[in-house]
């Protein structure tokens, strides 16, 4: 604290993000980063243009970035927003969207920022609590309120919603912003990305750092109608006119072509999803459901702050979450077929060693 | 206008960002770019980081890039702030240090986001007309007031205070923070950032997009004391956790240790300046004094917005302000030598067909 803050700072609650530490042969599990390397279309387009047109302002549009994505989800360029990671998409939302009279609702277990972003923003919110199955009930939801934002699937519990319970969701608020937060859809949950066309108090958020594996380029999108996305410009064009540098600009949307890419490594995750979901049960965990690049699975005999400590000292490091209800459980991101297997037999030594 | 705005968003008038056209042959003196590439060793240092480690997430307090700009201005890593671009930093200050009780103080001609950002985060702020020769008078500073925030040189004047004028500044006002926002200082001005050592009121604010010709990675740092650094990382992580992607990071550590391509550039854009001040004075411009990479002119016999057009005619592009008092004038960046010579005989030629 001093006398040099605005008033706010003393009051925020910042975010703490996973750690990147820099240990030899670790088994990085705690981010939910994808294990395989961008595009290789994305790494040349990067490579092409790392030239002397670095001296020039990037686009602060970003309009072929926009175009890419507009095709890909067949909307318009001018539907698209994009921006320095989703956490950016989602803050400029925080701030154009998400702040009435009448509270703001979102899950009590779900991506921590967005208690931060509504501290920072002093926007009045209300947790609604997940049902005893870690499950967002919808009926829940079915109060005065001015905006609602839920991630789907969920995080950390990487639970899904099927997009009828979506469209309700929608539909069941007209006059109030539903901000979808899509940062996990591209591993086996439905976008609400085409529901966007016939409902204009739908936002939906994605981000190239899981599925697209740029989370080292820093790139959100949020799709919505255009009303919708003119706040989020005019609180871009108050806030950073350039926000995406060129390089991220390319890489993106080089990412976005590379379909196959895309398609293979998201199925390969997939795959060990699977794998890693039933080692788990056969090892007495309970883990629940996932349609995400993670898993959120507790083992009866340990605590979880003691269960990430043990996996630690073997290089694995997974994320645990010091909160009330989910204090039991880890989120384990999904590994290659190897970090998988590193994971499961670290968790054998745990087991054997009890 | 829409019901599903928050009720900032309408009262926001965003910045206008000088136009990144696409024109063949063009002289693109509008944006204040550096006219010379950046650095080889950046763009090495990209293409070597250009591989499969983008799939991480970049470091979130950027240490290697701060290190290396506190080691090349003296101070510790822990006095450095980071953010993605200048912009982003001047943003989480004002939102951090800039709000207090009293106005904020700023000159009435200065960088034109110092408005918006005010508007943004609901800061009652003060304009502080420059002098008869649009200079800023430091007496009229002396007001009572929350803050102050100036840049140095002044934008988008040029004109620089002398750092003995700066210190009185600071010194007189040693219970609010005083923000220097030095985004032109390498191109001829005295940096404040050795002040920072004795005056733990001042924040100083520079970027990479000038004087090391990284416009397309958005980069800009802070420095001062520990609690005024504090207050920035408390925002920004209640913002976004990794505003700088890794490549902006590499390049950027890269770019600050090539001290001799960064000496080669901007002491021709010096030389360069030098030349089209003289070449604007004998053709009847008024030019003011500048010790930045533009110069700020006009002639008595052209309209601002008419010289501007005539000049986009021959594809020479520079910014011109529709603002009172300096509506006469152009803001012309220093291009190459050739873009200068092109410049010069553009004008000969409006000014032979007046």
């Amino acid at each position: 604290m001093s006398k040099y803050w605005s008033h706010i700072v003393s009051t925020l609650k910042p975010y703490v993000a996973g750690e990147q530490p820099r240990i030899a042969n670790l088994v990085k599990l705690n981010t939910n980063e994808n294990p395989y390397g961008p595009s290789p279309k994305a790494l040349d387009a990067i490579r092409n243009a790392a030239d002397d047109r670095l001296r020039l302002y990037p686009d602060p549009v970003a309009l072929e970035l926009r175009e890419s994505i507009a095709r890909l989800h067949g909307v318009d360029a001018g539907e698209v927003f994009v921006g320095n990671g989703s956490d950016e998409v989602l803050a400029h939302t925080f701030m154009g969207l998400l702040n009435h009279d009448a509270p703001l609702l979102y899950p009590d277990i779900t991506y921590s920022f967005y208690p931060v972003y509504s501290l920072l923003y002093g926007i009045e919110s209300r947790q609604v609590p997940l049902d005893e199955n870690f499950g967002i009930r919808l009926s829940d939801y079915g109060q005065p309120c001015g905006a609602i934002i839920l991630p789907n699937p969920n995080a950390p519990t990487g639970i899904g919603l099927p997009l009828s319970e979506i469209e309700a969701l929608v539909a069941a608020h007209p006059d109030q912003p539903v901000v979808i937060d899509e940062a996990y859809v591209d591993f086996g949950g439905d976008s609400a990305i085409p529901l966007t066309r016939k409902y204009p108090n739908l936002l939906v958020v994605q981000t190239f750092s899981k599925s697209r594996s740029l989370a080292g380029m820093r790139v959100g999108f949020a799709i919505g109608q255009r009303p919708l996305i003119d706040a989020l410009e005019r609180v871009k064009d108050s806030f950073n006119s350039y926000p995406l540098d060129k390089l991220a600009q390319v890489a993106a949307t080089a990412a976005i072509e590379d379909v196959e890419w895309f398609e293979t490594c998201r199925n390969r995750i997939i795959d060990s999803r699977t794998r890693v979901v039933s080692g788990l049960e056969q090892r007495g965990f309970r883990v629940l459901p996932s349609l995400a690049n993670f898993v959120f699975a507790m083992h009866p005999d340990f605590a979880g702050t003691d269960l990430a400590a043990k996996l630690r000292d073997r290089a694995v490091l997974v994320r645990h979450f010091a909160k009330p209800r989910i204090d039991p459980y880890l989120r384990i991101s999904i590994g290659t077929e190897a970090e998988c297997d590193r994971l499961i037999e670290s968790l054998d030594d745990i087991l054997a060693n009890r």
